[in-house]
């Protein structure tokens, strides 16, 4: 591109299949949020950019020049290694809520900012909004004390940090851009790299109930992430693990907030303990606490039964005004008025429990939303009783659904049953960590 | 597509690579016309089209519902064979002007509706601006009596006719989508189908002047607008045209009226006069005027030699309100204050006489325009004293400048000097139409 910036050549230049230099990319995206480059022009570069792909330096450069689109945190006072995780995004996947205070009682600190739900993957907004009195937006200075007294603190995007990110994001979602590899990784890692982070875990969820579908997707999108993130100078590791089931026994934002309150006080589900463990280990090995992911482990498990990471959970709930009455009685979190058993119709073992089916229901529920500005039932959800692999009896229940009403509960009772698969033989155990990569 | 009609789900159909029905392409224009489709999704839509291409069945749909968007001409009063040109623009093309009256003069109507310049081609509106008092708004109702009563009416787009087509081209040329032939043989036969023709002979030029630069590229999109214009009911030719010297020996507005009268007066340059008379003779082929192109070219030079086509345009000059003096002293058309002579450094037989440089040159000088809402001067132009394969003397003329200044035509006498090659031997006549398509 010659002479003066032009929105125009950009966008011809990447429809033609040039590459952008990171200073094209940089100017494009400063005049974007001027307003010199106009929503229609970006979502055709989109379109141009989700056809014609861009080469990792180029995604660097995007991703740079949407993190400097809006304020960048420091936290100067948060002397400790400070580590994130990022999960692309599971049903029942209420992991953040019991890894963060549990990593930042092992010495890593968790400035950890979250989005809410959309589709039928939950949002960790929504899951802390269920404990009452959790204030999810803090002022960075606020923010960044939290995190230095506590080590841990969960928030919510404010419009400060990567501003240029969510229009672009809001224009994919309405243009058909989405799935695109390098709009993904630079979407993500602006958001997490306003953070002020030096290392970050990524969770690529595989499966029908994942925005990745197959293997083949979610390992491109996974090695992208590992190598943009480490060409921005961050330490970073991915794993790929399974999201054909949902994570734990738990779907719908006070349900699984209860379960991570649950493994927090070393009981729980074994899946989300063994999750939540293992990309823990990895936090600690990013933040340089360990040097080993056995060692790393162990620490781990002795945070949870020591009641460190509990403690570590209850002070960031008052840091952020919760009510921490929950932290000794979670039952108080699911206490939906109507709540009707889906019973089994045949005895066997649970050989499918279909994640997105479930994620579907829950949305029905009122624990999701369709559109961004819907308000979602703390409440309401769906608690699995039996877990893929165990034994059923006919007419014991599969599921709880808690709902507002019982009509509202009836509506999904079928739909619910017929997420389950009961076989007569015990289906072969599936790994929950698929894939490990690094750089 | 399965559903309500999604705008979203069609980006994402065409991003795939899959075709549209015709109803998803009504739907899709109807409500973009209606606001419930963004311009940022029209614009990410062209550019999913631009990759992927559309299939002539797709081409028709757009076509079809690009016309629809607005008003259709019927002409019911004109009782003979309605056909018009369009030629996809040159650098000193004024063939419109006098091939309108001359092809009405021998008994086929010509409704003609014309764009203005943009870049460094000009349009039949700004010259036909050039005569003092030529109306180019008329209501549907006049322009109706007009092209009955005289044969033939030149006008300007309405906001009435295919108003979908003017706001996806305002997008188009804002968003890098504007060279893709389905774009352009909807955009042009949407538009000229709208004037409610039988028939339409396409001027599709090809080289450096020109908007398509090689002949396979010229002759994809020929081909595409005689298949597309064929399927849509219309009898359609196209030729494709030499566009690497300007045609004629005028630039600019007035000049260029000024050259198009001569050749109604039965007198101007050759290749005006041979390429008005190519494509008059395909027009009365198409309008059934007569049975072959000799016979309907010896027609054509009837009608020049006669006075009779002269007389048809003084009639549509008048009908529109324009001083028809000029058609008696058209150098009433060159008044420019400032003439400047460019002279020759050498000499020889111009060898090359670059249209585009030459069209350039034409813009700066007043003649065209870089932006849609820029005014032109009538009066500037360049007047080319030799053309391509005349001999030149050292020091004699090669052009006249002419200008609203002495400075601003100095300002361009260098580029105008360079845009000529004098050689020592004479170059080989260059053919003007190149090929034939119909279908």
């Amino acid at each position: 591109m010659k002479g003066p910036f032009n929105p125009v050549e950009m966008i011809r230049s990447k429809r033609d299949g040039h590459r952008h230099s990171a200073e094209e990319i940089g100017q494009f995206i400063e005049r974007f949020g001027a307003g010199a480059v106009a929503d229609y022009q970006m979502s055709a570069w989109l379109m141009a950019v989700f056809s014609r792909g861009m080469t990792d330096a180029e995604t660097v450069a995007l991703t740079h020049a949407m993190l400097h689109s809006g304020k960048v945190l420091r936290l100067p006072s948060v002397t400790s290694p400070k580590v994130d995780k990022h999960s692309t995004g599971g049903v029942g996947d209420k992991i953040s809520i019991c890894l963060a205070p549990l990593v930042a009682a092992c010495g890593v600190a968790v400035p950890m900012i979250s989005g809410r739900g959309l589709g039928h993957t939950g949002g960790t907004l929504d899951k802390l909004e269920a404990i009452p009195g959790y204030r999810v937006q803090l002022t960075a200075r606020r923010f960044e004390r939290v995190v230095r007294d506590v080590g841990a603190s969960m928030i919510g995007q404010s419009a400060e940090l990567a501003p240029a990110d969510r229009r672009i994001y809001a224009l994919r979602d309405v243009t058909a851009t989405v799935e695109c590899i390098p709009l993904i990784v630079a979407s993500i890692l602006s958001k997490k790299l306003a953070e002020g982070i030096d290392g970050l875990v990524l969770d690529v969820k595989v499966g029908q109930g994942a925005f990745m579908k197959d293997l083949k997707s979610a390992r491109a999108l996974a090695q992208a992430l590992v190598r943009v993130g480490s060409a921005a100078g961050k330490r970073v590791v991915a794993l790929l693990t399974a999201m054909e089931e949902p994570i734990g026994r738990t779907i719908g934002n006070g349900l699984e907030t209860r379960e991570a309150i649950e493994i927090l006080r070393n009981s729980g589900p074994t899946d989300t303990r063994e999750l939540t463990l293992t990309l823990g280990a990895e936090m600690l090995l990013l933040g340089k606490a360990e040097r080993s992911l056995p060692s790393a482990r162990a620490r781990l498990e002795r945070a949870l039964a020591d009641g460190s990471a509990l403690d570590r959970f209850t002070r960031m709930v008052k840091a952020h005004g919760g009510d921490v009455r929950v932290v000794e009685h979670p039952e108080r979190l699911a206490n939906a008025k109507a709540k009707l058993p889906v019973l089994a119709r045949s005895s066997g073992y649970v050989s499918e429990c279909d994640a997105y089916a479930l994620g579907m229901s829950g949305i029905a529920l009122g624990a999701g939303r369709t559109r961004a500005d819907q308000a979602v039932d703390p409440s309401a959800g769906i608690e699995l009783c039996v877990q893929r692999g165990e034994r059923i009896t006919r007419g014991q229940p599969l599921a709880l659904i808690h709902a507002r009403s019982r009509s509202l509960a009836e509506s999904q009772a079928q739909h619910i049953e017929r997420a389950f698969r009961i076989a007569r033989t015990k289906p072969r155990a599936r790994r929950v960590v698929l894939e490990r990569i690094a750089r």
